[in-house]
């Protein structure tokens, strides 16, 4: 018996999601690019699902890129921005005086201390190729949020880019990127006037969608990334933009057969495609439902952690005054010497969970790094685990993860 | 009833591979990176994987990175080729004078003008960005090759990368990939001893895995791209790269959460790589049947052409003296005034096929620029078929795609 509580990290795929993809892979092989029948039913899934997951957006299908995953779309939108920025603000034969290489402002991007990985390296790379640089910014250590006060202080006259995920991974917290999308919108008003760049705004959902509403015009962002293992669906992404190619540009990083309007070329992978619109109609259809049900669930997890342990003695990392988190994630901390949140899953028997970000498991020793930003203290960062519940998680399974870990803390504790 | 012969553009599942990926996505959908039993099975099934995909091709595991496909792979190889050459031969810092961006050499890369559009185009891009300079080298009109002595002509002392496909996607024409290895080798060993940087030799073995044998070490090339959908696998691809990151450097082009050795990070995708491991254990097993059925098939097809049109009417655009040829492609033309390939397929009522690369389906009233360069006359070249049959095309079948030509031919006759 196994209690798996890492919906953060991947999900399973519903069985609608499996069955759409095993029909695709029996009945929509063609080429989707082949102009007989077995083509054209590749390419009627594909512009269904892309229709599913721009519903699901509150988009445009035409604003949709499939891409192979959250780490494509987000050094894709990173690639762009500083693309962008460099094709218009030093254009080849420009009129008046030569400018070398060296004189030419480099692109700046605004970002915050707490993103994945898929933004934070290839941002890290960019400084270190000295092709662009890089603010991060420092999430509040009241609110776990990058403010937006903050954000738009770090703007510079040759910022290209802000890109703040929409909810974080390990604390749940979410950002506000509507102000932010709001404000960077009032001051690109007054940039033009002094003929500054844009300033282009983009959030990693990959967290948030399938647990909260998602809807870009809410948002106000420019490019919208989300991952479909995150939301019970395939190994695949996409990528929203905004007026893609009209409004909002986006340089493409790869090169090849034309597929999805040269934006993203490769023969398109219809069955992960066709999973990918099916998880995004069961979003669209229930997120409330799995939203509710989710948050009953982990109240009800953080309830039974402070009856068991003792109010005291649990530290709910996630809970930051004012701000709002996601449903399903609870991360928190048993306080005590020998309780690092490692050697506690170690113990554990039924509990599938984590410390943190999964790519990061085998740093399991050291405290998160997105909890110290968060001001996490060390000695209960270092303690924190990372307990996500999913769409089917029950009260029942709650209640074996506690015993389980009362379990593993008696354990640890005797040992002493 | 319909005959499939486009097995060039794509190719079905095989039924164990869907079961392969059907089961990777009901048990082995945990995270890779996650450490406990539902993490380690997904990291097993791709370990295997690897190892399925190694076997193949007679190279080591750890030698193979899974990449979207055969687009990524590709670009993969270009962009880490230039990276390389200018992390190497402009090094920050250098002794002695400095100098400016504009003296340091572009990298130079020498490929074949009947490449795919995931070759060419990355190519003309880095062209039109000044970032590196391409000679695309005739192939010969004689044998439909690229061949060694003219391949071995165009480098020059900035080569850094030769790119030559394995086998050509519309006239299968085999490319002479051994003999460039070799020679490009021993060059390197006098290029060293001059101080001029290594030219490291890649091909797109895209239509040869799967219908002739491929194997690294009689090819000795540095990089191979492999596609699953064309050998009845999934739509991802893979990379090998001889002594990945010890003798072969590779440079990612995405960053993020460390998964394939940071070569290409991102969240892998366990059931296509499941599958495509399963595609590669088949051919393994079986790919001399494989090639002895379509062999047999496509040699029949020719014959009936021949016996139905007459020896002069049918012009066989893949034969080349000299030149080997993959077993199951078939490109031909019908000559005649009004017989332009497109229109012969749209008057087909059972045959599916195409007049070049599914990708360029919407140009079907151009004659290829693959047969062009071939040295196919125009008026041939506009009349052309691919026909390209697959492991469970029969002589039947055959049979009825001829009838469907003559009928067509006899319909758009009849309309003169």
């Amino acid at each position: 018996m196994r209690v798996y509580m890492d919906y953060n990290a991947t999900t399973p795929l519903e069985p609608e999601v499996i069955q759409a993809m095993t029909e695709a892979m029996q009945e929509a092989w063609g080429n989707p690019s082949s102009p007989y029948p077995e083509g054209q039913k590749a390419k009627g899934v594909i512009a269904a699902s892309r229709e599913a997951v721009a519903l699901m957006l509150g988009g445009r299908p035409q604003d949709i890129v499939f891409t192979s995953g959250g780490t494509e779309s987000n050094n894709l939108v990173i690639h762009s921005a500083v693309k962008h920025f460099q094709n218009t603000q030093a254009p080849e034969g420009s009129v008046g005086e030569q400018q070398s290489p060296r004189e030419v402002a480099r692109p700046h991007i605004v970002t915050c201390t707490v993103e994945h990985d898929s933004i934070r390296l290839p941002l890290e790379h960019l400084v270190e190729e000295q092709v662009a640089e890089v603010t991060f910014v420092p999430v509040s250590k009241v609110s776990g949020q990058a403010e937006a006060e903050d954000i738009m202080a770090a703007v510079r006259p040759t910022t290209c880019l802000v890109t703040i995920m929409l909810a974080n991974n390990e604390t749940g917290v979410v950002m506000p990127v509507s102000e932010i999308s709001q404000r960077v919108k009032t001051l690109n008003q007054k940039r033009a006037a002094s003929g500054l760049p844009r300033v282009l705004v983009h959030t990693d959902a990959a967290q948030m969608v399938g647990k909260r509403h998602v809807d870009v015009e809410d948002l106000g962002v420019d490019f919208l990334t989300i991952v479909g293992h995150k939301f019970y669906g395939p190994r695949i992404g996409a990528l929203y933009v905004r007026g893609l190619g009209k409004l909002t540009p986006l340089y493409p990083m790869l090169f090849g057969g034309g597929q999805e309007r040269n934006f993203r070329p490769g023969t398109e992978n219809t069955p992960m495609i066709a999973g990918l619109g099916k998880a995004a109609e069961l979003v669209t259809k229930n997120c409330e439902a799995y939203e509710a049900h989710m948050r009953d669930v982990r109240d009800y997890l953080e309830e039974r952690l402070e009856a068991e342990f003792g109010r005291k003695r649990v530290h709910l990392n996630s809970c930051f005054p004012g701000a709002e988190r996601l449903p399903n994630t609870c991360n928190f901390s048993i306080r005590g010497p020998r309780l690092q949140g490692y050697l506690v899953l170690a113990q554990c028997q039924t509990l599938l969970a984590s410390v943190g970000a999964s790519c990061h498991s085998d740093h399991g020793d050291r405290p998160s790094p997105v909890l110290l930003s968060c001001g996490v203290p060390f000695d209960v960062a270092r303690n924190a685990l990372r307990l996500s519940v999913g769409r089917s998680t029950t009260r029942a399974d709650v209640d074996l993860a506690v015993q389980d870990l009362k379990q593993a803390v008696a354990q640890l504790e005797g040992q002493a």
